[in-house]
């Protein structure tokens, strides 16, 4: 019984005490006090529990869970008791009989595998192998002739799953009777990554600032770091990187580490590991030496010394994910030293504790003029197999930059013998901030199917990542965070399924988009299928509208300067010259597109041969990805019959097109959801559709200036004229 | 009933259905719900309405709103009407009839002064004199010989505020059938200042980020704007200035004009005018002027038009609020103009709309080496009556900065023939951000008390601000405001007393600190006299214990630099001579303090005879000020017969004992609130007890190298030595 009870009834335990009347007041007392509470929309994420109402349902949920035997020997236990209590107690309005020891009466055991009985664990023996140490089992089993429902797993962190699982389960209003669920994680790090500074600002945030308070760390735990750890702990998140891979060296310096250790204690009891970026002069910023050398003797203690404090204050740090020599961060070749020099300086300082290195791929030279896509696998292929076993190199999904869509990236498969982490973002740097509503596990599922032909057929991304392919040690993906201070956490109220989805995928990247947009919805809003079908299809076409309404074709990189916000396909006058938009379209009279062929920059050839050749000609190149590999002129004939202007102005028209369905298909779904909630997506379609119409008109009046042809029947002429466009200007867009 | 207690208890009715074991775990059951809901604490602000449980109240309270006419026809009437449904229907758990026409079983009637019969207006017409424009009646009155109570106003926005009023009335159960409420605002401008910058950080701000969300404006309305009105309304608060003082231009563009429209629409229904911060160059950075010289023909029209342009897209905006020649901000004076010239211009623009400008004189010169106490005055006072009727001055409450405790303003009674607006600061800029629990209103009414015997005995400060001392045609009180994006809007619970206090004060400023302490500690926590007595003694004693330990006896100005956040006494390297706290105190080998009497820089003269005699002898100066006025030597003996650098040693300990002591209490408040509820306090106590020492600690080491005398008896040795003090560093403390 919690304390505040205690305080609310002195006299519980005598409960005579008491005549009915005034029970009855004070029952009426307890239910009052939550619906008086406003409670801001959002907030629960999909962990939001109702009451089940439907009888039989609840009648036979009440008889599954009557007894539980639940022996809760650690914080992580503690936590999985706790959240199935909250679940149950709120689904089923009822309190369930919760014991440290079994007995006859149980009707559900929620226990490790080390205390089961011989018995059941030698009937397991195969489902625990299959598990690993973070699945779990759920299944009907029978004990001493009776039926119960059985929750297990090889450690206490595979139970806290299957508790979320099991709770999943019950919203979803399945039958309990014949479960029989076998899963376990196929990546062993399913990781955020936090862009927060120590400002609390947070380099492509769209969901207002950081949620770390470093000011008032570590002696005030704002409630929301639970919160966020039971939403990370519900999807099998299990690593979060707290601070921006463009890093600070502060938060190394003890000051920081208190309060970073103070999270990590937040988040140990939902099997959270944390994870801090290493800025790579910091023994220079914070340390006094006048070196970051790798290869030097004082850099290499330095580093080592300060794993032993991490270690010291935080037992099960996570260790370091390193931005190093890209885009102005400093690394290894400042001092004439590689990648491999630096990252495997870092894990031998982590080694001995267990930790491990993150090293980001995502590289480009301020003066190497090859192409950008070209360079990542250029500086890392040549390194495969020289890092240690504690190093992992991460990827993004694409060549370039997060895009609405890009190839896959071709290091994915060219490095069997390092372990490569899938970078995925899941804030929309590029992808219209949190206004637009995007359904990225669409995005995601396409790079994860991807072929990279490596070992022949059926070598996909996902088997790469997997370590399936070449039986990598150690496997991972890591996903940019969409999350902040906003009290709906993401901003855009459906960017919480990307958050949502993303952990799916990072749990098991063979689910399906569909899938995983039908579990979401069903966890956020509703079980009614009047409401799923048309928003699922909503989902499902999110992520080719907007494609559709910014870089149809392959096209790529034609936003804004700096924050990206908006179109500037216009824009020429950068510094670097891979900043510009117009390096990567490269319009002219003639045409338009980037010749990645032979005849080009000769990308394609990154590929494997087959993919290669596939992308080496026009004809064969999947539409999508024509102008990535392809200059073509204005006038190339498509498969659809049309020329390649009036088929990119179509493209154009049909992301505008596809949000107005967005928003005629939410209108429609008015009478399934509470009017705020049906509100507040509405107005950011709103925006959508304004700032896809302005995609549209802005990048089709530009490229007209060289293609000279009217737009195609069909598409809207815009109401105002290329300078307008250009005039725009955004100096305070958020996330810059 | 309300509905969801019918799901939970389908069988409530028939009590008996129910075994006594059973509705034990009913109990239980309950008492967990509110968990399971997650509100999060204190978004509710003093706006909760819990059921009223007392059925001799609620009998009354049901019997007195059970027929309720009310004639709803303007947005802010429509506005009270939703208001005062919400609030019945929590409380009182029905749903009360309401109706547009009057009928015989009438108990209640909210209705305008125009919508009541001949009979009743002629009655209370000595009432509707008193309380004008915006105040309320609350008043048994009898129709055709039956009693009713009466909620009337002379305009819309008075109901509005008379149904909050009553609302509250409920919240405290007062007896209603013998209510005679008369009220009226004593100020006519009962302002915020928001310091929000465009890209969402606050100067100054500790509760997190701007709520104005420009990135989303005006499309996107979050449901936090209309809370935020809400709560403002309740208080009277009917202005909010929504930018920084230290001024954008780009705020006064049509795109960011759209964004401020779309927030005075939101705003409208509740009372709230929107003011902007005008930056006195804008002429130049936004309308392609090369000058902005306040006499410049251009200037003039361009601010004309400007203004046309405003009220078109704003038909109600209030005007500007302009910081200008002070801390780099631009003004008349870079073009050898007056404040006068500057401000009256702008007051010419805005004339034909109804607009004003308020003006601050906050100034202080880069390059005169006068005490920066005295230059405000030096430079406002000789330019009385020289502004325009629709120009206000807005002076900060004391003639430095918002400083712990300072004495009043001296400009405060000695420009009788100009609007003084108050300016106070909600927000803790110097006094522990949102970590100290501070109890502002304790300041506030030590200002507004203060007598400035500028007509005589009784010329309190009070009487300048409300314009009865000498007859101002607008009056007005400015808070710059503690929101932000955190949950509970203020960082720290109790910063939420220091919201509703400000607005209890700039409804009345004669409301004493202890009554406002308790209304908000019943409206957010509770009635109970056992919670509320010691709690509201806490309060009581915050404000004197923030200056205890951090400027006791007069000192001011010792934070550290540019953050303000802990003690930096010794820093004395800093460009300007007035931002260094060493220019304050002075402290030597001989003393401490800041001789302000004719010896010295003579700023006592500032104030009328009365007080400028007071506060020239040490003797007679009130202790608090002592060091204000004074520069005295250390073993100076004063009141209590100890000499000085003792009495400041205690002070700095006194203060660290009355944390513990503010600690203390709130333990034992533990078993009347939410656990939540208290620990969110207690952690916040904490810091703020670490933080009362750190000053003691660090400002003790540092004075004693002057004083070279040994801490007296009582005074705990600090654990570190002064050289740590100085060496700490806080980069990225918030609000800077």
């Amino acid at each position: 019984m919690n304390s505040k009870l205690d305080y609310v009834f002195p006299c519980l335990k005598i409960i005579n005490c008491l005549s009915p009347l005034k029970l009855v007041y004070l029952i009426i007392f307890l239910a009052i006090l939550p619906t008086n509470a406003q409670t801001p929309v959002g907030y629960n994420l999909w962990l939001g529990y109702p009451q089940i109402k439907k009888q039989t349902v609840r009648s036979e949920y009440l008889r599954t869970t009557n007894s539980i035997f639940f022996r809760a020997k650690t914080p992580v236990l503690q936590t999985a008791r706790k959240e199935l209590l909250r679940g149950l107690e709120a689904m089923l309005d009822t309190v369930s009989g919760v014991l440290d020891s079994p007995n006859a009466m149980n009707t559900m055991w929620v226990v490790e595998k080390n205390d089961l009985n011989q018995e059941l664990r030698r009937k397991l023996i195969g489902d625990f192998e299959r598990i690993g140490k973070e699945g779990f089992i759920i299944k009907s089993v029978l004990v001493n002739g009776k039926g119960i429902l059985l929750i297990t797993a090889n450690e206490d962190l595979g139970i806290l799953y299957g508790v979320f699982k099991f709770l999943q389960l019950m919203k979803l209003q399945k039958k309990l009777d014949e479960l029989n669920i076998i899963e376990g994680p196929k990546l062993d790090l399913r990781m955020l990554n936090h862009w927060d500074n120590l400002d609390r600002t947070v380099e492509r945030g769209y969901a207002g600032f950081s949620l770390w308070n470093w000011q008032k760390l570590p002696e005030y735990i704002d409630p929301r770091y639970i919160d966020y750890a039971r939403a990370n702990a519900s999807i099998g998140i299990n690593a979060t990187v707290l601070t921006n891979v463009n890093a600070n060296a502060l938060v190394l310096t003890r000051a920081y580490l208190e309060k970073v250790a103070a999270l990590a204690d937040v988040f140990r009891p939902y099997g959270i590991k944390v994870y801090l970026t290493a800025r790579f002069s910091a023994p220079v910023e914070i340390g006094g030496l006048n070196t970051a050398d790798p290869l030097n003797e004082d850099v290499i203690e330095w580093w080592k010394d300060k794993a032993k404090v991490i270690y010291q204050m935080i037992p099960d740090f996570g260790g370091f994910l390193v931005k190093a020599n890209s885009e102005g961060q400093p690394g290894p070749q400042n001092y004439g030293r590689t990648h491999v020099d630096g990252a495997n300086m870092l894990g031998t300082a982590l080694q001995p504790f267990g930790g491990i290195v993150i090293w980001r791929a995502f590289v480009y030279s301020a003066t190497d003029a090859t192409d950008r896509a070209k360079q990542a696998f250029a500086e890392f292929v040549p390194y495969d197999g020289k890092f240690l076993d504690n190093v992992l190199v991460q990827v993004k999904n694409g060549p370039i930059d997060f895009q609405p869509r890009e190839p896959f990236h071709p290091m994915f498969g060219a490095m069997p013998n390092t372990s490569l982490v899938m970078e995925f973002q899941i804030t929309q740097e590029y992808l219209g901030f949190s206004s637009h509503l995007v359904f990225l596990p669409k995005l995601y599922e396409e790079v994860l199917d991807a072929e990279t032909y490596r070992k022949g057929n059926n070598s996909t991304v996902a088997k790469v990542i997997d370590g399936s392919l070449f039986n990598n040690k150690i496997t991972g993906m890591a996903g940019v965070a969409n999350i902040g201070t906003d009290i709906n956490w993401t901003g855009h109220p459906f960017a919480q399924a990307n958050w949502y989805g993303y952990g799916r995928l990072a749990w098991n990247p063979y689910l399906s988009s569909d899938m995983i947009a039908d579990e979401w919805l069903r966890l956020t809003y509703s079980n009614d299928s009047r409401f799923l079908d048309p928003v699922k299809e909503m989902m499902a076409s999110s992520r080719e509208a907007v494609v559709n309404y910014m870089t149809p074709l392959g096209l790529h990189h034609l936003m804004a300067t700096g924050h990206h916000y908006g179109p500037g396909p216009w824009v020429n006058d950068l510094s670097r010259p891979e900043w510009n938009p117009t390096y990567y379209h490269k319009a002219d009279k003639f045409g338009i597109g980037f010749d990645r062929t032979p005849s080009g920059s000769n990308a394609s050839s990154q590929y494997a041969p087959e993919l290669a050749k596939l992308f080496n000609n026009p004809d064969s190149t999947p539409e999508e990805y024509l102008l990535w590999f392809h200059h073509l002129p204005w006038d190339y004939r498509l498969k659809n019959g049309e020329i390649l202007w009036d088929t990119l102005a179509l493209n154009y028209q049909k992301g505008v097109d596809q949000v107005k369905e967005m928003l005629g298909i939410w209108k429609q779904a008015k009478m399934y959801i509470s009017e705020e909630q049906y509100n507040e997506v509405k107005m950011l379609l709103e925006i959508q559709l304004k700032e896809a119409k302005w995609w549209r008109n802005a990048c089709l009046l530009y490229f007209q200036t060289f293609s000279e042809r009217k737009l195609p029947t069909g598409v809207e002429l815009p109401g105002e004229n290329l300078e307008y466009y250009k005039s725009l200007k955004f100096p305070y867009a958020p996330g810059n």
